[in-house]
């Protein structure tokens, strides 16, 4: 179907559009999980027309990655606590409260489909990572220029977050305090050890 | 469809019927995925009536957690080389090739799916992961019934399997032999140290 004509209100119209299309792809995720749903059936759901959708985001894939990577700054901007150990802390608990959260496993099972579902997706999720590691470089990189000596961001990912992401995704239990800390103990202690 | 009368042949028809629809679900996910296909695409594809396998498996998940057993088991039986070191890193090795090889990636896909696929596919995840958690148990109390200090399965979970899937589940490259031997000496490293 095609959107009725009508004049153009690009800031209000366009942001409201916006919020509706998000929320019904918020929606959608949760209820049915990632690549269960059409374009067409998200258009329905925030009733707006099809070739809006197709108009602003170009595909399924960038609609999805733009969804997660809105609610990920939103809601879980990097800390800046002036210590890499305080920002590392704060990052890795929030992280796990955003997987853990209402639809955070949809968000995760999401950026994890994306991957799978051939070059449109995975260039997506490619595009969701890396702005992410940027903003993780960021912190790390403001510990070095306080002389902390800082991990990489793939040290970050492989030992934080990829063991707090695969319990979520295994539907492997809560994450608590105490395991998240402790994953942040083993990445700092780790650093100050050399590696063969 | 109704699977035509005839007499029954339990051995061989069974076997036959088994192979048929194992490789039929390994096309299809290879093919489109996990979830993108139906009890009735495998059964055409197999060549056998939807009422065989729904007779003999149940429901999608639990055919696709047979299928992903079944791979693993055979792929990838548990190292046993007389040493801690020597079973970790053969097994790290096994586990890296098996989910870079070529319809690893969907076998991974293919578990994290069923754990977001409802209670039905959480429990198929379960029992996927039950298995092969009981037989990595086996393998670290072999090494301690030899008076080795050996790291939990959780360890093992979180620091050498966890960062390997993650970069498998988001497309990041070749897990380099370097990489993966890496994440046994930090495991075994840590095993030495005390942790708060």
């Amino acid at each position: 179907m095609n959107e009725p004509q009508r004049a153009r209100r690009p800031g209000g119209r366009s942001a409201r559009v916006g919020a509706q299309v998000h929320q019904a792809v918020t929606e959608l995720v949760s209820e049915r999980g990632y690549g269960n749903f059409t374009v067409g059936e998200v258009a329905a759901r925030a009733e707006v027309a099809d070739s809006s959708i197709y108009r602003r985001w170009g595909s399924l894939e960038s609609l999805l990655t733009d969804v997660a990577l809105t609610r990920l700054n939103t809601q879980s901007p990097m800390p800046d606590t002036g210590s890499l150990d305080g920002d590392l802390r704060t990052y890795a608990a929030q992280v796990a409260r955003e997987i853990t959260g209402p639809d955070g496993p949809a968000v995760l099972h999401l950026a994890v489909a994306l991957s799978g579902s051939g070059r449109q997706g995975l260039e997506a999720g490619n595009a969701l990572r890396a702005e992410r590691t940027r903003q993780l470089e960021s912190m790390l990189d403001r510990a070095r220029e306080r002389g902390e000596h800082s991990p990489d961001a793939l040290d970050v990912l492989d030992h934080v977050l990829a063991p707090m992401y695969i319990r979520v995704l295994f539907g492997m239990g809560p994450l608590t305090p105490d395991y998240v800390d402790g994953l942040v103990d083993r990445l700092l202690q780790d650093r100050q050890a050399p590696f063969g």
